[in-house]
């Protein structure tokens, strides 16, 4: 067993089986989903399982003059997950109590461990509903979640997970035990320091317990699909459909890529002649049926050569699967793409304005002839909210270069279009630059002023977000 | 004219029309509209046309070492706006510019001056909705509402203004010109700062343009009336409300001090033998029928007496004017309440959870009796969030000692139920020490350090929320 007065400490506040320093799983706590990203490894990997011992592992890491990197299940898209040299990663994994459920006040206390989907099936038996549905739902955790402000397909009506965020426990810097937010509908005493820590990334404190409100049960939902010759043309029905004062639950959109690498790995009968593919849904129960079909008038209004309704609620469900599918679909692409599966995906994110969608698909596409690699979109459409893949070949730097060029060009359109370099996969290490862009001087200042404030040995999260 | 070196650079940077010392304009600026709260005189009232006028009151307040009080149209309840003597005050309202609304990205970009009602009749004019509707939007201004992260009747299902506003311009005590959020429906670029000036009550910087989302215009909705022999069985049919996951547009409570009140005040018809009325509204356009039978059954099935639904917009608009004078009637009611006049309103603010609401009316009704004030309810009950309105008489030291305590008697209640000081209304001056209570001392710290922060010198609405 390896040896030092921090991992002594450790031990003495956790208990051997949760300060952990085999290689291997230190190795495997080095980094996130995220691609273009550097990763150190850690001195120890701790798995605390109550608030006090979270504290306990802060304080000794400050003693110790020893970063702290926390994790939930490394699911993240940006590498603010991702461990530095000889840092002690906290893994929230072992938090993961759902300590109450409310229906009456509509909220749930839960520990920062607890996956979404768990959370979102306990609810359920209790008629509510946790709306925030990121990709990676059903391995992500609640801490991840509300550390990276995560968006999914519900966000279009829904919102995106700090809407669902009422208060915070934390454990700052100094060891000290912070209470943000209420359990109230309501409640405006003090500044906002719940959505401060929301989407902070672990910069400013480690989330040991999450007060989130919950929704009545979805009502039953239509789903339809509207197939289009460009993607311009599926750019324009998604600004029309928000100029008509449409609120469809689900409006995502999938390009002729997405669709072919989608079929390729599982075949479902997607139409991949198309250049896009607009999925939609309707969630307003007996009325569901009034606002697809208002929606699929847009759509064909707009130039869809082809509209259909899901028949039930399988079809509806295989045409969300498919959409689920589009990350992984397009990851086996990309590694088929090169020879010896060298092949690989850089997943951008990026939201502009929905009336500029259509320019920011017909962006992409120039940029990808430009920079000659090819890029598939998929995306939150409704929200402006895309995320374009970037394929490249991992055994070739001018490939590598060629789409870390493509990537910057993407950032760059986007924030001409008035747009943000991440919707709803974070800063972490990837895009500290393009924030600093789109921040500005004064905005990177405040941020480092605030960082400092709560943080003033910066060892929380080092080198993440600023 | 009265001159200063102060005053000179501020009539250099805004011209002497801009930069008020009439003593009569002072003191008119010397307090909003809340009770209980010092206020001071201020050395010179400012109205600022313009970003640039604004950094450079900020910067001569900041050379000359004197503090700068935003104010808007002082609506407020907590004396947030309140001046302290030889401040400068910073007065919104001349800038009053909607710059943009698109109806697309469906945002509205706007000076701070802008009146709440004024934007929400421009944007309905695009078919769009501004939701957040405090009692004083016919006069309260877009940055107000901001500063206090301001609620109303329509938060129950349509949130309060935090969950409105995308992006801010602001200036810094440094006189620096900050950019916070987005144009975007999504985005996670960074701290949160947004939200993290929305509420501050002018303590971190001075709000300069404002970027809110906007919905679609509303449906059309029913209102529907029920009738308790209690307030627990009012708040009984509240709880129910929310379990049997319902979600009407509206929610409101009306105890029987008030309905009286009303009548006494504007003869409307109300049933004044009530002990509580609850006024809710279903806006699902054509399933609202539907949905107000769902809120009389509960509401019947609670115990109300009487469940009558408005037979037409007309009535419908009344019953809302109804909830909507509460506040003139009741401090009428309080002013008549006592010889010469004397008497006044110390109008509170509790949130509690919903399930708690029922023992929040038990528990005010209680302080009252044992306070020996009369205390009348109202409020939004559908978020837990009510204004118990308490009765004194101004000339009379006894009766406004009683006031007090039953004010602390019942933030006390308020807290001790899971609840919040201030649902809708603010910190400022009024509720310090309990704003304290609630967040403890870490929260205090924290509050300060971001306080230092961003205004190291103090400079900014010194005295309030901390």
């Amino acid at each position: 067993m390896v040896g030092s007065p921090l991992l002594d400490d450790l031990r003495a506040a956790l208990g051997d089986d949760a300060v952990l320093t085999d290689p291997d799983l230190l190795r495997m706590h080095q980094r996130d989903e995220a691609d273009l990203c550097p990763a150190g490894t850690p001195l120890v990997v701790t798995r605390p399982r109550s608030t006090e011992q979270v504290v306990a592992v802060v304080r000794a890491a400050a003693r110790h003059g020893v970063p702290v990197v926390p994790q939930g299940a490394r699911t993240g898209l940006a590498g603010a997950a991702n461990a530095v040299d000889g840092a002690v990663v906290l893994s929230t994994m072992a938090m993961d109590a759902i300590r109450e459920i409310d229906p009456v006040s509509r909220i749930a206390v839960v520990q920062p461990g607890v996956v979404n989907a768990t959370l979102a099936g306990a609810v359920a038996k209790h008629g509510l509903w946790y709306p925030p549905d990121p990709g990676s739902w059903e391995s992500s955790t609640i801490g991840g979640n509300v550390s990276t402000n995560a968006g999914g397909m519900c966000c279009v009506k829904y919102g995106v997970t700090t809407e669902y965020v009422l208060g915070l426990e934390v454990v700052l810097a100094s060891g000290e035990v912070l209470r943000t937010g209420r359990r109230t509908a309501k409640g405006v005493a003090g500044y906002d320091l719940t959505r401060l820590f929301v989407g902070s990334e672990g910069t400013l404190g480690v989330i040991t317990e999450i007060t989130v409100s919950l929704r009545p049960a979805p009502e039953e939902s239509l789903t339809m699909v509207a197939v289009f010759g460009s993607t311009a043309a599926a750019g324009a029905a998604v600004a029309d459909i928000a100029a008509q004062g449409l609120s469809p639950s689900l409006l995502e959109l999938l390009d002729r890529t997405h669709l072919r690498a989608i079929e390729a790995y599982r075949p479902m009968g997607l139409r991949t002649d198309a250049q896009a593919l607009l999925l939609a849904a309707a969630d307003t129960g007996s009325r569901s049926a009034d606002d697809l079909a208002r929606l699929a008038e847009v759509c064909e209004a707009a130039g869809a050569e082809e509209v259909y309704a899901a028949t039930d609620a399988v079809e509806a469900a295989a045409l969300l699967q498919a959409r689920r599918l589009a990350h992984p679909a397009m990851e086996k692409f990309a590694a088929d793409a090169f020879p010896g599966g060298n092949g690989g995906l850089v997943i951008d994110d990026v939201a502009v304005p929905r009336g500029a969608l259509a320019a920011l698909l017909d962006g992409v596409a120039r940029i990808a002839e430009e920079c000659d690699v090819p890029i598939g979109v998929v995306g939150h459409a409704g929200d402006g909210n895309m995320h374009p893949n970037i394929v490249v070949d991992r055994a070739d730097p001018a490939s590598l270069e060629r789409g870390r060029r493509a990537f910057d060009e993407i950032m760059r359109l986007g924030l001409d279009l008035g747009g943000t370099c991440t919707g709803e996969h974070g800063v972490g290490l990837l895009k500290r630059d393009w924030l600093a862009r789109e921040i500005g001087p004064v905005g990177v200042r405040v941020h480092q002023a605030i960082k400092a404030a709560l943080d003033p040995a910066g060892m929380l999260n080092p080198g993440k977000v600023l």
